[in-house]
């Protein structure tokens, strides 16, 4: 037997027990007369000693001994004479009687702690070692809890986890697949799913009526920080159900997240349009933790000469409660981080609302001191604040507002990690238009169900035509989404036609699906959340990577265990697959 | 809403409630002055009645309806007059008073009920429709329970779920992988796992002390009944554990199962060492249902003239209790059963225990019957009793005795699908010499440890060297393997050696796991169920195709989706790819 207790077990009361511990050496400080050894593993740590009373031969094997060595320890449980209160076993130690050498180590790369002097690139290739951190690894605890949690809740009402097929076909439609060669059937592929979303689709016609599966899926794009080959998703549908049922039911779960993991209860979740959402905060993805709405100012601001404003199809601002303070020396930088490619503004007009209630802007040459009270009052600004102003294309100034705004409130101390502010963006269009394609894409997917009242739209005016699609965003981070189904074949064809599929192709690719539909359809809907997104919220975390046990960097590649790679001759020979030079 | 109840809730309390319920015709019975529809949804069946109340306009509607259209119903709760007592809905009925179709069905090819006129073939490529059928649908809600019930009681003892990844590393070793291109890093390949065995035990060098994951793999293997390229492992690893400590663990999980799922109470599970289930039963794969053991015979058979058995490697039989009374025409069908090339026997020696005492063999020309009485007390026959001998090379001979001793287990009604009798096979051999290759394999696999009392063997015969491992069997069937793992980079290195890797192919393949073992690994073990088939077993099936959602044929394909496909050129342009004429 290896352990009687783990290092994380002991307590006073325990005290005089004989106890075998294994585990890691955190470190040893060797005090001359005593030396104490930090025995770690994933339950605590707890502290042997090793003292005049410590058998003969001991000492040398201890000395022997180094950091992250595994060892089996044996001795009796005492009280400390000093105690540490900062950790559960922290009353007591073990008087060393025996102890074995389990598995020897050589110096990690990097320490294993918190504040490890371990560079990224270091400790993903050595990702066993930054694993052992107690921080990363607290990070797979918590997400396996909440898939715990997350499943309690989804079988306590019934749905039925469904494993779909990891080996499906390939797809053109959105993100690259990737494919896998077919041995048994040479020449053919198979693909990896970017989501179950045809099979849960097909779920609902065998008449599951509520599925639900935590599944890796996978989508060959470049990588971003938040992006990996390789994802996790909560992923559901639902049958005879209509928007807010599903709504309800996920806003459920997530509360549910909130109560059993964090302890927080969270207030029931505002629906805003997807309109709104970009009118006001720039972005369908708003972050409502903090206000400084965004205001159309198109109409108050044109007019007065200035040709900027005048020539814009769209002029909008912002108000940053007490930052007319600013200086010369922080407005430059604000305009240089707006003229920034990513953000694409062209400058950035201020109003400082003085303190004596006079406004000082960029823009004096044109607009008098009561043409820019026009502009306080709008925003009900206050003396101290500081209105910012950008003009231009409508979309993308909207979008750089969004960001200005993220920005601001960043600079504002506003983004607090512990408060967080659930929502629904409701009510997105069912397509949107790609100039260079001259084409419509499904904003969601081809089988989103356009709102009934507005399915005459797909005939007139198909880009004004509003989905019944919804996504979850909390803190500005988009967690899930979803939508209803079509679930009628005639529509189903026509949706593929607004999208650019011939019925040839559309049978080709989706046929399976369609012709499902023909054998009796519920109404159906469903919704997919991010899991390592909702982990890395929970866990206060800005990317995805840090809730992953493996996760591959920026190039797709795992640098620990070396892959991709290349593959011998012989069995691409199989595949009949050969490569191009 | 499209219900206020499910098919399967309403009861006679619900009397005189009006209620709305959606679901699939199952059938529609005209009666004439009145009409039945059964109303089918995953929770159970409702009777719609349409009598001459229900309003004008309805009966027309329900002419054009045809089974599995899709229906909202809404009327009121009524006491049945003719109850049916074979379903909880069978008190009560609907009367109808409106009916929306909201999904209508063309004829399905095959009919939705248990016994249904579906083949096959056809039965897969609809397989949507399939899942309709209760007997299927039960089949994948028993599975999720199955599911939820082992993650609940792994969740109990403290074991993290841990997702590893899905795109690996290629590794030569045991069954083809398949592979994935890598577009962002042309020419290199990813593979899809076999197991997640290598990141489990980096777990475990990571301290996670506890892992488990419910997980698909892979395997490019040319398909059996019970095989499929994608199956799913409930995986499992653990840190300062022995043997006994996962065979204890598992043992539990396993009960769990039978008790939670069953109701059945399971004895504790017999160890039966690898040699003795080979002797006894002919297999490491021991159906221990019932009795009827293999005793080998080479001693007491030998030196009677009978040059078969005279120049046998090995004679061995099985008394099969009460086929004494077996024809001329079954023992010939026996003794052709022997004798096809899966079986592989030259023949069949049978003695007959009559009822008078006397015996009737196909070899009494070379034995007495004083000869055949020592036959009969080996087996302790009593007269009616049937002895069976099969002779030639050892293996092959008790591999064959072990069918026939399956087959005869048949013929006579033993393989009771609901008695269940788990068993541990231990102490696998280590290394298994392969001829061909003139080479040894790893019986279970390269990270294998040996018994510690047999690791001199090593050196001197590693044919003879046993290992920590072990099977889970049930009935017959391999539901789970795993063993003690090697800890110690220089003994995992020596065993690459034996399985004839050179030292650079070793740090090739698997040099990040030896670095790993460097820095302070635990004594680890672990293992794996098939859970396909465990889920089969719990089910009363013979094939694991029933109890997957999707399954694909034994050609690999999916014939629903049909998968796999071509791809485009530019898609394998994309991955510096091309097929080979």
């Amino acid at each position: 037997m290896y352990r009687t207790h783990t290092c994380g077990e002991l307590r006073i009361e325990d005290s005089n027990k004989e106890v075998t511990l294994s585990g890691w050496v955190q470190r040893v400080r060797d005090l001359g007369a005593m030396t104490f050894i930090d025995l770690r593993d994933r339950y605590g740590i707890t502290q042997l000693v090793i003292d005049e009373n410590t058998p003969e031969g001991l000492s040398s094997k201890i000395e022997e001994m180094g950091r992250e060595f595994v060892i089996q320890a044996k001795g009796i449980v005492r009280e400390r004479s000093s105690k540490n209160k900062n950790i559960p076993t922290g009353e007591i130690e073990i008087t060393l009687s025996g102890l074995v050498v389990l598995g020897p180590a050589i110096t990690p790369p990097f320490t294993i702690q918190d504040d490890t002097d371990g560079g990224d690139e270091l400790r993903m290739k050595y990702r066993y070692l930054d694993l052992r951190r107690q921080e990363v690894q607290q990070n797979m605890v918590l997400r396996a809890k909440m898939a715990h949690a997350t499943r309690s809740y989804l079988n306590s009402l019934d749905f039925i986890e469904t494993e779909t097929p990891v080996l499906i076909k390939s797809t053109p439609e959105g993100a690259r697949d990737f494919i896998v060669p077919s041995r048994m059937n040479p020449r053919e592929f198979y693909a990896l799913p970017q989501s179950p979303q045809v099979f849960k689709q097909l779920l609902m016609v065998a008449g599951f009526d509520k599925y639900y599966q935590i599944v890796k899926c996978f989508r060959d794009e470049d990588l971003r920080a938040d992006r990996q080959p390789e994802f996790t998703q909560i992923d559901c549908e639902m049958s005879f159900v209509e928007q807010k049922d599903v709504l309800e039911t996920f806003e459920g779960l997530t509360k549910h997240l909130f109560r059993e993991i964090k302890n927080i209860e969270v207030e029931d979740f505002p629906w805003m349009p997807y309109s709104e959402a970009i009118e006001k905060y720039g972005s369908d993805k708003p972050d409502t933790r903090f206000e400084m709405l965004i205001h159309d100012l198109t109409d108050v601001l044109k007019g007065n000469n200035f040709v900027v404003f005048d020539s814009a199809e769209y002029i909008g601002g912002l108000c940053a409660i007490g930052c007319g303070s600013y200086s010369r020396k922080q407005l430059d930088g604000l305009t240089n981080w707006v003229k920034r490619p990513q953000i694409g503004a062209k400058g950035l007009v201020y109003v400082k609302c003085n303190e004596d209630g006079t406004f000082k802007s960029s823009v004096d040459k044109f607009y008098s001191q009561d043409d820019l009270k026009k502009w306080a009052n709008v925003f009900n600004a206050q003396p101290g604040d500081l209105i910012l102003v950008l003009s231009g294309d409508k979309p993308a100034m909207q979008s750089a507002l969004g960001e200005l705004r993220l920005e601001m409130g960043n600079q504002l101390g506003l983004l607090d990690k512990n408060t967080f502010k659930p929502l629904w963006v409701v009510d997105f269009p069912l397509l949107e238009w790609d100039e260079e394609g001259q084409r419509f894409h499904a904003m969601h997917h081809p089988f989103t169900a356009p709102k009934p009242e507005d399915i005459s739209l797909l005939d007139t005016d198909p880009g004004k035509a509003r989905a019944n699609a919804y996504d979850l965003v909390i803190n500005g981070v988009e967690i899930g989404g979803g939508s209803v189904r079509i679930f009628d074949s005639g529509l189903q064809l026509k949706m593929f036609d607004l999208l650019g599929f011939t019925p040839e192709q559309a049978d080709a690719q989706f046929g399976f699906l369609m012709n499902a539909f023909k054998y009796g359809a519920p109404p159906h809907a469903g919704i997919a959340f991010g899991f390592d997104r909702l982990v890395s919220l929970f866990a206060g975390l800005d990317s995805i990577r840090d809730v992953i046990a493996f996760p591959k960097n920026n190039s797709g590649r795992d640098v620990m265990i070396d892959s991709p790679s290349e593959v011998a001759k012989e069995q691409l020979d199989e595949l009949a697959l050969q490569l191009k030079k």
